[in-house]
């Protein structure tokens, strides 16, 4: 365990596997519960960074996306962290009201139960 | 915020959009912290439900990859969550030793500063 922490730059993410996208988790600063994964192109990080508000790349309507831009639920951004391959992020957000649009606080609220009914 | 949980069975999980594969963002059970974010085919969802281990599919080698099977830093795997699309997942994991292959616990110790310089 080493306790380096490592800056990077925008331009130095590596948007060419994803085919220009990387998937951002979306992780609530105060619970650390994983909220929602979505995906992000340079436009969206870049956006994310002059806003400090979470912006992605819709791959359904391709085109930027800002969260809560039609529902209020806004991300306040504090941190962007970045994993050792520069291709894959973390949004450390301050969620305002709820992240699903099903109403949930996460979207993750589904589970795959290990039972034999399930493989 | 529901508080509503869904069982999904393999066969509901949507493969399709990411070419057969589905982001894996894998969380530590204790810190909750996140520790790397990885990818999945049927077969690695499969594998992981029949073993209790993470298994993933190497986009780089084009196989399915048990973690630790090298290092010995397995992960047993605890629950398995699914997002509200059914395209993404979560491995709650106990971590064996580290999950990155540099040395640190989680793959996530870089940032993107909120700085005229990163942009």
């Amino acid at each position: 365990m080493l306790g380096m922490k490592r800056e990077i730059k925008l331009s130095e993410l590596d948007f060419d596997k994803g085919g220009g996208l990387l998937p951002v988790v979306v992780q609530d600063i105060h619970s650390k519960e994983v909220l929602m994964l979505a995906y992000a192109d340079e436009s969206a990080v870049r956006a994310t960074l002059s806003t400090g508000l979470a912006h992605y790349h819709s791959r359904s309507r391709g085109k930027l996306w800002m969260k809560g831009e039609q529902s209020g639920n806004v991300q306040k951004v504090r941190k962007i962290l970045v994993d050792c391959d520069n291709d894959s992020l973390i949004y450390v957000v301050e969620q305002k009201g709820v992240a699903c649009h099903t109403g949930n606080w996460s979207c993750f609220f589904g589970e795959i139960v290990f039972s034999e009914e399930s493989r």
